[in-house]
């Protein structure tokens, strides 16, 4: 079975909670290795009145403090981002074959002194790597061409050297049969007269990267607003909300969030700390249970 | 009851099925007024093997010919742009409420020389004024404020004076109580840090526009890829996929097509001449139903 190790958020939001939850269900797919101490753990788990299961094995991550629910805290952020630079180790090291990560918190990252924005960023530094992102379920995933960047500087990005490297690496990074490519304009274009990114740019990139790989990988370009109808498939956007926001509207609750093309696999729940119902036994966990599961289903790289 | 002229659309299309098999439900509603002459609705009514209800009133549209079931053709694509023009002029002269439009095909327009691309360009040339385009369905509406642009040019449009005309004149058009605008960019610009868009044009567009309406009618901008989890609410897209690709999602099937901004008010179903089940008796008819109940359920602006 897969071992994954298990970063286990900021400790005044729901994540806890989750992993105690999901255990029982989880540990049917992969073996987790969850990255706290003992003590603290013992602590998240009276405040929630949930028992240790038996078989909750942990990976030492030192440091003590005063769980606060709900509450932004540079000791909760700063042990959120130990947690996550030690199941990044343990990836490195071999000792597990992919990672997930429970939601942390930005602010308390700030307060803790902590320069990084979030876990893609620090990926993208540990390993001098371009992530792809992509997030997603089951039925749909959608991977990213651009992502946080202005809408206006999107159509320039939209370049077939660009999108050739791309679809090469998406590829390799999954295990997909085929992935539908967006058009970037209304009606992906219409031929032309709504934009001529489809014709100079994406249509040859998808022709070319289809030749590199010596198979009909890639096809497109699809017209995005009816490109979702089916509610299912694997699909690259052109751009974060093009992708993300058909997604969200069908699958919110369901998706996770995955980073490709980096030494390791990272699979993520797509949602935050959920800081109004920390410690309040309402958090979901389905979403985490996707992420465990996506390690389960797909080849990991490493 | 209000009074609809029902243009008939391309009677080599579904849109005469949809008629016919809708009839009894929509004379609930609305009086239709079906613009169609009777030699030839019996031939269609008796290629598709339905009776023509004692109560199907027409309005009659000269011409004679031959129904060629998912055929493009000059004839056909006459007669639908005539059927257009007489439920417009009977909306002119306020012998009916409102028209409602069943799918007319693009290319049977062209081989009759018609040099209007569809329904909205006639529309405008008619009036003379920017008719607002809104999709959607009871759950959810969707309106424009740019269409069939290529995206690159989207940003440069986002201008707080030509967004307060938009705002002021979609709200004289409709009877919604809340209405949310979308922001451009990811994350609705995060502050600024993923585009200005929000902060400069779209903001003081939404304040102004409140202050001119004297209620706090809008709302926004929205975070574009979470608005539509809820699935429901009425929005103002900045550009085309951006709200259509969320609607078209959720709810393909129940879609209808408002113009709004006009003398008249019409409505449309929200799908094509579907000529690959024309004449098989498998139309849906909801897109229909709904086009007529909106008719029925929003006032009338003449």
């Amino acid at each position: 079975m897969q071992k994954v190790a298990v970063s286990i958020g900021d400790l005044n939001g729901v994540g806890i909670e989750i992993a105690l939850k999901a255990h029982n269900i989880i540990k049917q797919w992969v073996n987790p290795v969850y990255c706290i101490n003992e003590k603290i753990l013992k602590q998240a788990a009276k405040l929630l009145n949930i028992p240790i299961p038996d078989d909750f094995v942990t990976f030492d991550v030192e440091g003590d403090f005063k769980i606060k629910p709900g509450i932004v805290d540079a000791d909760a952020g700063k042990y959120s981002f130990e947690s996550f630079m030690t199941a990044i180790n343990l990836a490195k090291d071999k000792k597990v074959d992919a990672i997930t990560t429970l939601p942390i918190n930005k602010e308390s990252w700030m307060r803790a002194g902590i320069k990084y924005k979030g876990h893609t960023e620090v990926l993208r530094d540990v390993f001098k790597k371009d992530a792809i992102m992509m997030l997603g379920c089951e039925e749909m995933y959608v991977a990213l061409f651009t992502e946080h960047i202005p809408l206006k500087n999107v159509a320039d990005r939209v370049k077939k050297d660009n999108l050739i490297k791309f679809f090469i690496d998406f590829h390799k990074s999954t295990n997909f049969h085929k992935v539908g490519v967006l058009g970037l304009n209304p009606h992906a274009g219409d031929g032309g007269v709504l934009g001529d990114e489809e014709i100079n740019e994406i249509i040859p990139a998808i022709n070319e990267a289809n030749k590199i790989l010596d198979k009909e990988f890639y096809y497109g370009p699809l017209v995005p607003d009816t490109a979702f109808c089916s509610r299912k498939g694997r699909f690259i956007a052109m751009y974060h909300d093009q992708g993300l926001a058909p997604l969200k509207a069908l699958y919110f609750d369901e998706s996770i969030n995955v980073s490709l093309n980096l030494p390791i696999l990272r699979t993520s729940v797509d949602h935050g700390t959920a800081f109004d119902i920390a410690y309040k036994g309402k958090a979901n966990t389905k979403s985490y249970e996707n992420a465990i599961k996506y390690v389960l289903n797909h080849k990991t790289l490493m």
